[in-house]
């Protein structure tokens, strides 16, 4: 059984339980991706949120609003991202009514931010609920945001797309261009500073901290931009510059400056980033550290490289 | 004298002079932490607002409905947190019930706000005075406000703590998290970007700069945030990762990535960090750093050490 | 011909023609920093934003309200800044009447901000348009309300420029001190997390990445900051403490943290920063990266350098 | 051909003509009530605005946000509504969501929006398109909200019921009871002050003026306000109280008080009201006083009985 | 047993029963006027409004906001009326402060807040709920509003006093002079349209219904306005002018123009008022019109008198 | 000496004393329309409202934003009445604008908004100063928008002006077509209510309470609502209907339905309006009952001709 996995049972354990009293649903979570997991999901967080809003009676107006009134995960994300994003120039109708068609038109929207719910869950230890993250975490309200203006873009809709990643750069501090090509269960970890440029393309189950930067080199307007593969962890204030590679599972340590291409499975660190190990032989790490979000374990062997 | 005695002397002899003819109160301001500090720090503001607002009218308004208008300093920050912090889905009204009874009813909380609002006017060059400070430093904001989820943390009224975290996060781009401990006389200059995480404990009279990111290894959902000494030095876009002790008085040179303990007095440099001395016999300072600011005096030292 | 007039060239190309038939205008645009310009490049944006319109009726009203309904470039700027810097206690009429009258009556600000929209237009290869730049970039709109502030604080009206350095840097996340020199033709690109000081000076057709610090060496009150000349280009992230010189047309790599003197013409990377190709005989490039963009041309150099 | 089918023909003839050339639309509008009168008043509503938007910029911005962005006439009303009746505790998306649900799955209260529109447009001379009801006319927007606050009513969704009454008393001071039936083609000319009881019943094509009172003797909690005719005309001011019957086609003269059943095509002035002719034999008029608008021509006959 | 007290057990009845299973409280309510009362009908309160939220889910955040995250019934009053209240230059905070200082400190305006409430809920059929009183009655609100800007106006406040006025008036469109003073038990039904002036007096348990003036002379600057008796009921429309005293449990007629005294439990109707059955021996009834609401008894009287 | 001169001196007697000491102005205000007067009242406006700054610290905000931060009376004017008329699709900058730049270029539009100041501040009792009409008035505030209604009417830009007057029903519940043409020195006596139709003709120092309606015959499109001459006083709730003149210096009294002429200086009452002393021989006035607003002396003459 997967780290992960085993999480999740955790979790159903502590939350539904005695859930053959309450919850005739069954004791575990459908399998990710299953539309019946977005239900699910859907149904967690409205329990929780129901359970918030009993405790604290202050925060049930803010509950009802955003979670409980609505009747399914694309109307509460569409009004809460309506409301954040809106300005005095682009009111908040509009744009809840720009989010809820396309979650409702695109299947893999909603299925992609099912599965950011789930990595925001499972990955970062700070992370309490599911509704936690819906509510309160830029990083994933960004990014659902972005996957509407790319999808805006790809319809040939550029200035409401621009528009919209303006939006989201004023009001979270993170700046994707809606080009940009971004996979499946991502975690953009307190987000603030993120810059994505136009040509960058992120794989699955990918984890980004904040400050990190997938930026171009200036040089040319053609592709020119990172390309992340899936599982790559990414740690806080990563500068990664040019139409680069980062494989597979690789890891860029905080405060790297990457230009170079990484191999599958290895770690870059350092201002310029140089291999782990070397960069002949760079060493290679079995597990995905997008998902296990092991940020430091390179940190013995890259004292005894650089110093 | 200390430094920053003489400084605030100075201060008074610039701002209250003649204070016999128009200032019954006393020519020094009373001892920190004093009950009569807080009532002199308020007085100050006043006396600071309605000379800018005789100067600049169109700035009166604010002025009045921020400061003036207000009979202690804990409604003045509770109303101008409450504005800045709310939505379309948490009120201002709300916001301002929230911060006026938490503030009300904890002194400490009190305290430690006129302790920052000292911080800032001394060792800040830029910071004119101390309604500058109490208006527009959005670190200092963004840390009373954190005090206040803080509070709440501790009180298991956690889903209202992490809301409040969020609402902080997108308006100043700060992302403390609510269980987060802080001491009192901290300066976060600018702000912008700053990151800290779960378990990290700050000390008392510690400057942090902008971009800052106290940091977990990611691994494991324990203990696992840095640990920050009394009169610690943090300087601009720094990391530091892991629960990892930064000694009482250190330094931390801007753009470090720290992944290491570093002793009392100590200055750490570079990506990875290292200490300036050596990691044996590490060079050790005299001042305060948190409180001199002297960000840049281990220059030559680096490099000499480094190149 | 330069390379920036070859494009422009090329834009006419594109969005002009056949100009004959629709457009009496000169199929060139005027020459740079003339009165012409002003006017052309107001032009552009009409007609841009009314295409857009055309294409996205969802957008239009947002394009009519902040320029298609407005008679100048002042104005719709000033209703721009104004709607995106005002908050509950800082009213949009008050800043829009402030705006409007400070670029009303300063032709030199309006030429910078003209300066301003043709840097991000031929320098960034992902800003399609004159009004994409004018409505979308928070680092334009951050620059042309950080030079309101600084002609509020030299004529001594300081508080208003501070409250407004306040509201720039909680909207866009760009911390200006009011009183810093900023030259034109600048490109602030991303923008977010720049931090700039009291005593900075920036020159001309400089180009500035995102998570940049002109920062302080916090010893002192003085003159404090670093002197950016004309033509440098400032990679994403670096970090220039103290009162250095970076010469005209040099390049700070991304990532670095820079404590010395950067010569003309010179390419200073790493943490801390040294001089590509040597202290004692620095490699000079023959473009102006400020202009050029080239942010990695170092590359090989560096990894040959350092490594 | 009636006096309203020559206004229209009229109308057709100004706005439409050469009506060959730019619209194959044929050249008299659809018979009222048809599916083709939805589509067809909707598309004159957008090209008025499209008229107005260029010949007035500064409104180009409002056209296009509360019309020409929107796709039919119920997502226009339904935004036009929400924002006009939200507030900081009922927000804007809630209330579009709700209007846009019910008027798009009902379609009497499309086709009755639509008869109201028509109403406004051929019998009041001060309106001078569809457009400019639709925008601006109080009772209008009152009336559409009334219907789907009527018609929560009858799903048993009183509180939301009450909470729009209360919001539409606010906003447009017309208090209309969500209990109260009202038929179609109505005009509320003015609106302000109308007041509608619990059990009032209004019929189609009723013209009904501002300060208008339909209200109930206050003795008992049964069936206890007045009860409209087709076609009847309430001059402004006029109080009718209790359950009485005004017969199809009556007129209440501006200021009168009403206590008896008024007959049929008859008509009843002054405080306590009488009928014209006498209460034995009453004129009777010919026309339609809720089409034709007459409010004056008893004045000769009112003055001879009275005096 | 009065007809209200009747009225009241069987509201029990229908709302507590089965009282002895879920409600220790006693079956019947607390005396009017006693301090359990006030406590009761915040229990009704919120009891009615967890109800409609739990029944209405998109209308639960408004309960939440307005009702149930409140501790007493003054915080929910404050907060409701500073929401409604507030403006752009008049901020919520701000009299939300206001009003919770004021209410919170003279328990005559609380005890008067019951009593209004239980005026509108027992005499007017169409209240459903005293929350729905609370919630949506701007006649309730406006008084309740007025007697804190009556308070203010006694304190000397005058400026605040006015503004409040003026604010009551733009919102719910009744104009009531700060130093008019009201008593207790006051329904103002409907409520659009009121004006009361300077010097006017009401008693207790008066019943007052829309567009009714209690105006000056306009001669002169002294004691110039109406004096209202306790248990008076006017219709709606009705314009009482000058230092006249309408007797207790008087009655004034819809529509009527009073410029004369009207004796104690006697009627006035028409323009100009009479007296129903002659000025020398007028009718008398028995009932407090006032509480009974009893509009239209004379009709029958009125018809042969004037007829 | 005139009753209102008299008043006049008394004001200069109270507000300036002893005006040689502080104010060298003269102690007389200049003559009505001279360009004198404007300032003076301007200058009178800001002292007011500094002195209830001072008094009130909770409203001085207010009086800074909307007053005392202003340098002419037509600056505070449109800000004050962009702010109140503003919505979430008209934005307050360009309310703001708008009046701004009408007010700016049009003299008589800033002359008759002091002829209508003096109005209130010296025909009703109740008003205490000009900034309290200023500020509060919504009869006041409502004609001043009606005449750059009206403006912008006579310049064809008729969908702005239609805009404006569905903004002024909609907030200060007075409607007036914005091609009703208002004199200088009117009084709209609480305002509320108020319907004043399209060829509708109002002379100058006219006093206008709550309620009145100059309303259409609704027969026709033409020239078909009331001309009201000067120094015409016109009661609550009375309607004028129908293309008739009501004389120089007449009176028409509260609640009077009034479809006839009116000759100079005679009194119209009832329902129907009769002239008081008979239609042959009808009483007349000495007074100008527009500026003595004396509404009640007809009583004695009335209940004789009545009764």
């Amino acid at each position: 059984m997967s780290q992960t996995t085993t999480k999740i049972a955790d979790h159903i354990q502590k939350t539904l339980m005695p859930a053959g009293e309450f919850h005739p649903s069954p004791p575990t979570p459908p399998p990710p991706g299953s539309e019946e997991e977005e239900k699910w999901v859907w149904a967690e967080i409205k329990a929780e949120a129901r359970r918030d809003a009993e405790a604290e009676p202050a925060l049930a107006s803010y509950l009802y609003s955003t979670i409980l009134s609505h009747s399914s995960l694309e109307r509460s994300l569409s009004f809460h991202l309506g409301n954040k994003l809106c300005s005095s120039t682009l009111l908040s109708t509009l744009l809840y009514d720009l989010f809820l068609n396309i979650f409702s038109t695109d299947g893999t929207l909603r299925s992609a931010a099912v599965a950011d719910l789930r990595a925001a869950r499972f990955r970062d230890p700070a992370c309490a609920s599911f509704s936690h993250c819906l509510l309160n975490y830029k990083g994933f309200l960004a990014c659902q945001a972005h996957r509407v203006a790319h999808k805006l873009w790809t319809q040939c809709r550029r200035p409401m797309a621009l528009a919209l990643q303006s939006r989201i750069s004023d009001v979270f501090a993170v700046d994707i261009h809606p080009a940009a090509r971004i996979g499946k269960g991502i975690l953009f970890d307190h987000a603030t500073g993120v810059v994505i440029g136009e040509t960058a393309v992120i794989g699955n189950n990918v984890s980004i901290l904040h400050h990190v930067t997938l930026g171009g080199t200036g040089k040319s307007s053609g592709d020119r931009h990172p390309k992340i593969g899936d599982g790559v962890l990414i740690g806080a204030g990563a500068t990664i510059l040019g139409n680069v590679k980062i494989g597979e599972g690789a890891k860029i340590g905080a405060g790297s400056v990457v230009l170079i291409d990484v191999p599958p499975r290895t770690t870059a660190v350092g201002n310029p980033a140089r291999l782990v190990g070397g960069k002949d032989q760079p060493s290679k790490h079995e597990d995905v550290p997008g998902e296990s979000m092991d940020h430091t374990s390179f940190i013995s062997q890259w004292s005894d490289y650089v110093i």
